[in-house]
């Protein structure tokens, strides 16, 4: 049950924003910027998922690990199992090195700012990350630092079938977040 | 020396909000509205401030803790030494019996987001937390555990002089956060 009055049926994250609709649309254009509208070919809307998806998951957060698992598994084609090979072991994952390199400055990240070295930077460059890439990386790991901890921290509701998530993976990788903001206007007006 | 390349003189979270006004936008429309607009009687801004400053001091991110601090202490009256005395030992600092509640329940959510107990809740709701007061605590200490991993993760530079923080905390405190994204035109055009 979660620890506040929250509208029934709204899974995960979404029970949270709907309450507090003003805090949501700062929240989910964060999330637009960072894995929708900065994606390039240098890090795509895939392997932003799942950077978003493999700290949640290290971070043991089932609404959002799965969530946005899903959506890297529909933009990524999930007859490649991308997302379940690298929450296993990025190292053996079928990902680019690059991205492996950006996995450990995320990991890092989750556990503390000060926990990343110079010399996972210098991996991560030598893969061929750009500035970009690592601030990115960094940033959206720190947001999901905070997304999980959102979520769990008022013990909101996450759906156990897994049917559900694919549902919104799609709709998340289709539509994106900026449009899931709800309407500012409380609904007893 | 910061991870990439940073504006030199920027000091914190400033200078990657130079490098990317794009997501600076979204995370200061964040703070603005859980510390300043979402402020009222029943937490109020100063105690907002103190939660940030708190969390961030136990995240030990010397920026985010010594800039809010000096935002809390401006608004609270820095003569009264709040912001140092609840660092130091909140339970026996100046501050109320539901502040104090709730600085556990942000403490715990720092650490992980389930962490947060019933236990911790029914004794915030016995000091007279509301449903909203709950709701922002959370958010305000999962917002720091992302704003403290943006700062460190990118080894960004802190100023020592504490003057810098002064200044820094009565401008935030008097003009607000959403005022401080910097131009979203790169600095190139």
């Amino acid at each position: 049950m979660p620890h506040i009055q929250l509208a029934e049926g709204l899974p995960g994250i979404t029970g949270p924003m709907a309450f507090s609709p003003q805090t949501a649309k700062p929240l989910n254009d964060l999330a637009e910027v960072l894995l929708r509208t900065n994606a390039s070919d240098s890090l795509t809307q895939g392997e932003r998922e799942l950077i978003a998806s493999y700290v949640s998951k290290r971070n043991e957060c089932l609404f959002c690990s799965t969530c946005h698992g899903a959506v890297a598994d529909y933009v990524l084609g999930p007859e490649k199992q991308t997302v379940a090979q690298t929450w296993e072991d990025p190292t053996t994952a079928p990902i680019s090195a690059k991205l492996k390199a950006l996995l450990v400055i995320a990991d890092s990240v989750r556990q503390g700012g000060q926990c990343v070295s110079p010399e996972q930077i210098t991996t991560a460059r030598q893969q061929g990350a750009t500035d970009q890439d690592i601030h990115d990386t960094v940033l959206i790991s720190a947001a999901f630092s905070m997304f999980n901890r959102y979520v769990d921290g008022l013990a909101t509701w996450a759906p156990a079938d897994p049917a559900a998530y694919g549902q919104m993976g799609a709709m998340l990788a289709t539509q994106g977040y900026a449009a899931q903001t709800p309407s500012a206007q409380p609904s007893s007006i």
